[in-house]
């Protein structure tokens, strides 16, 4: 077999050998079926067992009510950035938004295309170092509903629980830390996220619709940008991304398999702490971005002193069987995304690396 | 391995053996590359490389010119019928639709949430078992574009040569026989396809966009709902289907070393005509639902007399090893869906089971 290397990129990211051992072993023909996956009708009893027992998985893992349909659709949390507004900020047409990175920034743009947004609060003044903190949130109480994202990829900067909206609903894009703990998905009216960091390939997108929301959207939108189609049609209003639900399947099955979400959170947590325990011991050599109480457990950003250490490092790093530690281009330095498919032994022979690479270079 | 079957499904459909054989040799991790094509970034030069050779040799089979963008986006065909009116019907806000089956009438319905729909010609009055002719369309010369479905899953028709649309940009719906032939995609302004057909697994839609058109989207578009962004961004605005875009790119290698398109071309039509003479020749106990001169090479769609015969002889062909004759739910009968991969074997087979099962039960 090729030699697989740590892949610490932040999306499309690392998926759990198991899965991709599993998937790779039925690629030409699913056992009894006698076709690939990636040859069988959406509309077969066989598709239908796997989307539903995909669904049946993931409600279980986040506690999810029968007031929520979980939906699989296409065009990333890119198109769902205009699906939100256009289906529930209506009649309104005002939001509050939170910004805090590139992605929020984008959600709020699509959304002035329909109405008003309110930014309830934001971190950019210190390149969204930070989460704001509750009592910095200016909300309307006139808003449709409150957005953020829970968790943001390019800074290093993570919710570490959801912001209080009172009686709003709260939308969520949670692209980028999607089954890494559990929430109380109750608080909700809609969390969206793409499947390509913590679970699955890129191509499809599952959203969790509070149901009663469903009256806001206006029977003039395009079909396929209406909640209420994919609703009515459980996803299937047109073909779906049946391979890459196939492996949102396969993932949750695993998440349940290891013990489900608490299990995968207390592991996520304990990679997190092993690779800042070590920066923040490191003198000051490595730097973290984010504010300690900010900090993502799933990207980890951090800069060393120069540009030019920092692509020493990234150079000798890939040359040591560690990819994708680049961070971002509009901010720089380095990212170590360690979603919930990274092992452990992973971040521990990166530490390893970054202590040999201070020592040398120190 | 898994013993594979003869698969007929009219969609998500057959792929050829050697591209499942290659992907599944790799899922584990892509030669020299250390992890799988699910777990790299859309922006490594690893996936650069896939996309670009993918878009050369699309490019080259249809000998496309500089004039077109080739984009991989999401939302199937099903979106498109909304993105092309919403991007292209303004400034006139009308456009011709030629109506040939349930594809078609979907495309009507999201243009007409855009602007005015000139139906130039139906055969809806004969069960849609034909392709109207050049002479009966009523095109109206200050229409935007001219919109087809070249071929029609459901009813087993085919547009034989694409309309004459004189100085308007010709807007093609592909998804079923893209690929299968050459096509003159000078006369063209937009073709797009889904890829679950004849290119590769659900949840990509390839999109040939000739770039004149481009200045007719307003910027008041959801940013991903206008074709500027797609062309801009060289279909990487966000993160695509990375997974689907490699496979369609194997299919295309496929095609290329076959011998290209007039190839496969003459192996479809030599598919075909095995099953058409066969159902001919049969006494009438096989009757053809399409007129002959608009019969699809790709779904071969029949009756029997009775709607007993029919399920009798769906249940035995499925126990023999032909899955997917069923037609659609809407119409009834049976559909042999034979698209590019489709091997000519499985076609013989198909019609010797069917001259053995008229033999008994004739």
């Amino acid at each position: 077999m090729e030699k697989r290397i740590y892949n610490f990129s932040a999306g499309p990211a690392i998926l759990p050998e198991e899965v991709l051992k599993e998937a790779q072993e039925n690629l030409m023909a699913l056992p009894g079926v006698g076709m690939s996956i990636l040859e069988i009708s959406h509309r077969s009893k066989t598709f239908d067992d796997i989307i539903n027992q995909t669904k049946a998985d993931i409600k279980k893992l986040l506690n999810i009510s029968d007031d929520y349909a979980i939906l699989f659709l296409q065009g990333g949390a890119s198109l769902q950035f205009s699906m939100v507004p256009m289906n529930i900020m209506p009649p309104k047409n005002r939001a509050d938004y939170i910004n805090t990175g590139a992605w929020s920034k984008k959600a709020i743009k699509e959304a002035k295309r329909v109405g008003d947004v309110n930014v309830a609060a934001s971190s950019e003044e210190t390149v969204f170092n930070r989460i704001p903190k509750q009592e910095e949130l200016k909300l309307d109480s006139d808003a449709a509903y409150v957005h953020f994202t829970s968790n943001n990829t390019i800074y290093g900067t993570q919710w570490q629980n959801e912001p209080e909206a009172g009686s709003l609903p709260l939308v969520c894009d949670a692209s980028s830390d999607i089954l890494c703990r559990k929430v109380d998905v109750s608080k909700y009216g809609i969390i969206y996220a793409g499947a390509q960091k913590n679970m699955g390939p890129s191509g499809v997108t599952m959203v969790i619709f509070r149901k009663d929301l469903l009256e806001r959207s206006s029977d003039a939108l395009p079909t396929m940008l209406n909640y209420n189609t994919h609703v009515e049609k459980d996803s299937m209003f047109n073909t779906p991304n049946t391979f890459g639900i196939y492996i949102i399947g396969l993932v949750a099955k695993w998440i349940v398999n290891m013990g489900g979400l608490d299990k995968m959170y207390e592991q996520n947590k304990q990679k997190a702490k092993l690779l800042y325990n070590f920066i923040d011991s490191s003198s000051g050599y490595y730097k973290g971005h984010a504010e300690k109480d900010s900090r993502s457990f799933m990207n980890v950003t951090f800069n060393l002193s120069t540009e030019e250490l920092e692509k020493k490092l990234i150079a000798e790093a890939l040359a040591a069987g560690f990819s994708g530690l680049k961070g971002h281009r509009s901010v720089g330095g380095l990212r170590a995304s360690i979603y919930n498919a990274f092992p452990t032994k992973g971040v521990e022979d990166l530490v390893s690396f970054m202590k040999d690479f201070q020592q040398k270079n120190g």
